[in-house]
C-alpha cells in the first residue's frame, strides 16, 4: 500500500488542478439556466472515470440530468462495491456573503474554499483518484467497483430511483459506499450507520363554511384553531414526548446495548448543544439521550401552523379552518406509508364532531436506513479508519434523511456505508463552503484501505 | 299623539327626499379621499338639526371628523335623553356586487337600498324627524333632548371618548338612546340590553434563536408550535369550554333568572343556527344556551395562529417561534385591563422552561355594557315598542362590542338604551345594504312613544 500512498503524495498537485477544473463548472441543478454546465460537468466526470481506467463508462440519460456510470469488474471472486456520489451543487445565494469567488478554488490555511468542495465534488473526486491509483500502479483493484455519479442530488434525486430500478442488474453489488457525508471532527473520525426516514403531511381542521365575526359567533360554535391545538396535543405527550399514535412504535428497531454504548461515546454536551441554537435546554423523549433522540428515535414535529388572522393588528375573526404541517422522522424499520396511515386514522379518530378533518400526504416520504454495526462493510470501514486516523471511529446516526440511501438498500438488497470526509464546519448549502485538504488526503488513504479490507470479507 | 302620527304620514315623501340627499353624500370615513364628503355630510346634519328646531346646533371639531351637536332643553323638570348616531358610512367594496348604485337611494318592494340606509343615516334621520315633528306641531318635546352625531363610528370612534370626556357637563343626561342597532325581526321587535367587551392580545412562544432543520434537531429541543398548542389548550377546557385563567370569572355579572327567561323567549333553533354558517352543531360553555353563550357569557377565542412553514409543499423546518392572536369577549363587570393581566400572568405561568413567552396587548379594548331590564329607560322603550308593534319586545344581548356605549355609560354615569330598527338581513358592511320602509315608519312612531313614556319616569 506504500506504493499507492506515495503515488497520492506525488500526484497531489495534479489532483488539486483537476479538482479545480471540476469545481469551476457551476453545475447548480436547481438553476435551469445551468443546464449546459450540468452537461459539461457530466462530461468531465465521464472523462475522469475513463481516465481512472474504468470500463463501460457511459452517461445514462434520465428525465432530468444524466447519471454517469463506470465499472471495473476484474477482481474475480472478490466482492463488488457500488460507489455513489453526485456532481451537481447547491446554488450560491447569497453570493455577497462569499469571501472568495464561489466557483474559483481558493486554498487557504489548508482549506479548499469553493462551492462543491465538500458537497460533493471533492468527495466523489477522492473515489476517482483511488481507483486511478490502483489501476495505474497495480493494474487492478482488490474489489470489483461500480461507480454512479448523479446530477440531481441537490434537487431531491428525482430520477435516481427510476434509474436504479431500471438497472438493478447492472448495479448489483455487495455493498454501497456513499461518499457524501461528514465526520464528527478531524480527530474524531466517524461512520454514519443510520439515517432517519420521513413522512410529511398537512392537516386542515374546518368548523365553518366561511370566516365569521368572533363577536357574533364566538362562544357558540367550535373554534378550529382551538380544536387543532387540542388534537395536536393528543399526538404527543407534553411531558414524556412519547408519540401517542397507536402502533407508531411497533416496527421501531430498538436500540441495542451496543448501539447505546457506541452513541454514548460521541463527544457531546447538552448545554453547549442547546446554547448553540439559542435553546434554554434540550428537550425530548423520556428515557433517551439527545444523541439518541435526534438520530435513533422517531419524532413527531410540527413544521408549520396557520389559521385566521396572521397579519398586523387586530381582526376579530372566528376562522373557518386551521392548518398544520406535520412531519414524522422515522427509524428502521418504520414504513413511511404505514406510519402516515396510522397518523391519518388516529388524527381523524380524535376529531370532535364539531369539525371536518382533511389530511394531505406529501410524497416526499423516505425510508430510514440502518446498517448493522457488525456487517462486513462496516467492519471494513472501521479498520480503514483506524489505519489512517490511528483511532477507532465513532458510530453516528444522522437525524436527517437521504432517501436515496434507503432506495439503494431496498432496490439492491445490500447495506450502505456512509463513509464521508466532510466536517461539521464545511458550510454545506451556505456561503464559503470548504473542504479540508487534510481530510481530502485522509479520504484517499481511508478509501484505499476500505477496498483492501472489504476484499477480505468474501 | 295622533297629530304627530298624521304628520309623519303626510310628510313621508319629503322625509324620503331628504334622506335620499343625506345618503347621496359618500361619507366613507375609512377613505381619506372622502374628507370633503365627510365635511359636506356634517353640514347636512347640522342643517337637519337646525331645521328640526334644536338650539345651540354646532359642529365640534375633533382630531378627526367633527361631531355635530344640538339640544332642546325646554321641558322643565322632565328627564333628558342624549341621542347618539353617526353620519359616516362603510366603504362599498366590492362595488361590483351592488345591484343598484351604492349612493343612489333605490326603493323597491318596500326596501330602501343604498349604503347608509340602515347603518346609520336612515336610523339617525328618524331622530331628526321625530324631534322636528314635535317642535313643528306642539312647539315642545316631552323630554329634554341632546343630540350628538359623530363621523368616525366606522373607523372605531377614535376621537369620541375624548369629546365626551371634554364635554361631560354639556352631555349630562338621564339616559342615552343609541340609534344604531337591529331588531330580531319585523314581527319580533327587540331591545339590546347588553354588549360584550373585548380584550385582544398577541402571544409569541420562542424556543430557538433561529429556524433549524427538523432532521438535525427534531426530537432534541422543544418545538414552539407544539408548546404553543399545549399552552392554548390549558386556557380553555376542551370539554366544558370553561376558561381556565384563574380569576377570569370573578367579576362576571351572573345571569339572573329573569335574564335567562327573557333570553329563552328569543326565537332560536340551534340546528338552523349552526347550518347557516356551515357548522355541524353548536358548541360552547357547558350549562348555557347558544344565545347565552354568544351574548351573555365571556369567551376565549383564537383569532389567528402562525409559525414555521405556512406556504405550499414541504419544508422540514423546526421553527424558532410560534404566534397566536387571542381575544376574550367580556361581559359586565369584567374590566378589560384586569382580564388582560390575568391572562398574561397565567399564560406566562404555564410556559415550560423550554420557551420564552412574549405577550403584546392591543389597545382595542372595550368594556362590556349592560342595562338593567327594569331601568326606567328600558321600561319606557318596552312600552313604546308595545304601542307600535302590538307585542312585548324580546330582550337581546349582542355578542359584539360597541365600545362607545360603555364609554358613554362610564363617563356620563347613566344607562344606554339600544333601540334600533335595523333587521338582520340589512347587509350592514356589505353590498346591497337596505333599510325597510316599514321599519323606518315604525321607528318614527316608536321613538316618539319612547320620549312620551320616558317623560313619565321622572
Amino acid at each position: 500500500m506504500k506504493e499507492l500512498l506515495d503515488y497520492f503524495k506525488a500526484n497531489e498537485a495534479r489532483y488539486l488542478k483537476e479538482l479545480t477544473e471540476f469545481i469551476a463548472i457551476p453545475s447548480i441543478s436547481a438553476d435551469p439556466a445551468r443546464r449546459h454546465d450540468i452537461s459539461k460537468t457530466a462530461t468531465f466526470v465521464e472523462k475522469q472515470l475513463k481516465g481512472a481506467g474504468l470500463k463501460n463508462v457511459k452517461q445514462y440519460p434520465t428525465k432530468g440530468n444524466p447519471v454517469v456510470y463506470g465499472e471495473w469488474l476484474g477482481a474475480k471472486g472478490a466482492p463488488t462495491v457500488l460507489v455513489y456520489g453526485h456532481y451537481d451543487v447547491q446554488p450560491v445565494d447569497p453570493v455577497e456573503k462569499w469571501k472568495t469567488p464561489p466557483f474559483e478554488m481558493t486554498i487557504k490555511n489548508g482549506k479548499m474554499f469553493a462551492r462543491g468542495t465538500a458537497d460533493d465534488k471533492g468527495q466523489v473526486f477522492i473515489l476517482f483518484k483511488v481507483i486511478e491509483a490502483y489501476l495505474k500502479n497495480t493494474k487492478q483493484l482488490p474489489v470489483n467497483v461500480k461507480v454512479i455519479v448523479e446530477g440531481e442530488e441537490e434537487v431531491g434525486s428525482t430520477n435516481l430511483a427510476t434509474f436504479v430500478k431500471k438497472n438493478q442488474r447492472l448495479l448489483s453489488c455487495d455493498t454501497i459506499l456513499i461518499a457524501d457525508t461528514n465526520m464528527l471532527g478531524k480527530d474524531t473520525p466517524s461512520i454514519t450507520y443510520g439515517l432517519r426516514g420521513l413522512t410529511y403531511l398537512e392537516v386542515a381542521v374546518t368548523s365553518l363554511s366561511g370566516d365569521q365575526h368572533s363577536g357574533t359567533y364566538g362562544g357558540g360554535v367550535a373554534n378550529p384553531i382551538q380544536v387543532l391545538a387540542e388534537m395536536l396535543v393528543q399526538c404527543k405527550d407534553p411531558k414524556t414526548s412519547k408519540i401517542k399514535i397507536p402502533g407508531f412504535y411497533d416496527d421501531v428497531v430498538q436500540l441495542t446495548r451496543k448501539d447505546r454504548a457506541e452513541l454514548a461515546k460521541i463527544p457531546h454536551d447538552d448545554m453547549h448543544y442547546a446554547r448553540a441554537i439559542g435553546a434554554t435546554k434540550t428537550f425530548g423523549e423520556k428515557g433517551y439521550t439527545t444523541i439518541e433522540r435526534t438520530g435513533a428515535r422517531p419524532t413527531f414535529e410540527l413544521n408549520g401552523i396557520w389559521g385566521g388572522h396572521t397579519g398586523e393588528g387586530v381582526k376579530t375573526v372566528l376562522p373557518a379552518s386551521a392548518h398544520a404541517k406535520v412531519s414524522m422522522r422515522l427509524v428502521a424499520n418504520q414504513q413511511p406509508d404505514k406510519i402516515a396511515k396510522l397518523f391519518i386514522d388516529y388524527f381523524k379518530s380524535i376529531a370532535p364532531d364539531t369539525v371536518k378533518v382533511d389530511v394531505k400526504l406529501y410524497d416526499n416520504n423516505g425510508h430510514a436506513a440502518l446498517t448493522p454495526l457488525d456487517s462486513p462493510a462496516m467492519r471494513a470501514a472501521a479498520s480503514a479508519i483506524k489505519k489512517v486516523y490511528k483511532k477507532d471511529p465513532y458510530y453516528t446516526r444522522e437525524g436527517g434523511s437521504i432517501p436515496v440511501v434507503a432506495d439503494f438498500q431496498q432496490l439492491l438488497g445490500v447495506d450502505a456505508i456512509l463513509l464521508g470526509f466532510g466536517l461539521p464546519d464545511d458550510n454545506l448549502h451556505a456561503p464559503n463552503e470548504k473542504f479540508d485538504v487534510s481530510q481530502f488526503r485522509a479520504g484517499l488513504a481511508t478509501t484505499m484501505y476500505f477496498f483492501e479490507e472489504f476484499a477480505k470479507t468474501k
